[in-house]
């Protein structure tokens, strides 16, 4: 089967609740989507870096590789410093990337941002919480 | 109708992405859950503040103020910050609101954390990613 390769970026966070956040998330789309072969990668604080996972992404088999920053919007990280770690000039999301067996796709996704799906987790986070037992 | 209050919690930032976050999700939720009065609030940078918001909840007609953090995961705003600003001793979930006609249900909700929602989240950005005309 031919995979693609999805880089979960991460903040990285002093405290355990980001990393945890960011290897559950990538652990249930590798679960739901064999399609992809799922990394996480942290712009700081916690290992892997985004450099070491985009280095083990190089041996990986897969024919294009999607970033998928779980962040939930836009701000300097989204805006700069990804592009910078994967070659993209700001505002670009196509790039190619230099795979040992050669040049594949890149393509680099936005961050949450304002989606109804968002919404629904909202209030089902808020209903949990009305409906909990002290 | 007997409505429920729901604030909506953000970070705030100098970008105008995460006010622009935290207003579209505020108003999905108003749209789609009537039940729900739904007010945004600021930690910092933007306004209204939490403080704000609070104070506006005392004179609505509700029956039960629900706190909803839209955050990624706990940190020192959900684990300190939010709860004093409440007046909820930390890790409580549950307490009481000061509405003007006296006393109601205070419910503080979870941040996003690990949910299956998310990944599937990240899955849709990621193919629409893909799909996109450069």
């Amino acid at each position: 089967m031919s995979r693609k390769g999805l880089l979960l970026v991460g903040h990285g966070s002093k405290l355990a609740y980001n990393k945890e956040l960011i290897e559950k998330t990538a652990a249930h789309i590798a679960d739901q989507h064999p399609e992809y072969l799922v990394r996480p990668g942290f712009m700081s604080m916690n290992t892997p870096t985004v450099e070491d996972a985009l280095n083990l992404f190089k041996e990986d088999e897969i024919e294009m590789l999607v970033v998928v920053p779980l962040f939930l919007a836009k701000g300097i990280h989204i805006l700069k410093d990804i592009p910078a770690l994967l070659g993209l000039p700001e505002g670009e999301k196509k790039g190619l990337f230099a795979h040992t067996t050669g040049e594949i796709p890149l393509v680099y996704a936005n961050p949450i941002g304002p989606d109804p799906l968002l919404a629904d987790l909202m209030v089902k986070n808020a209903e949990d919480a009305i409906n909990a037992e002290v």
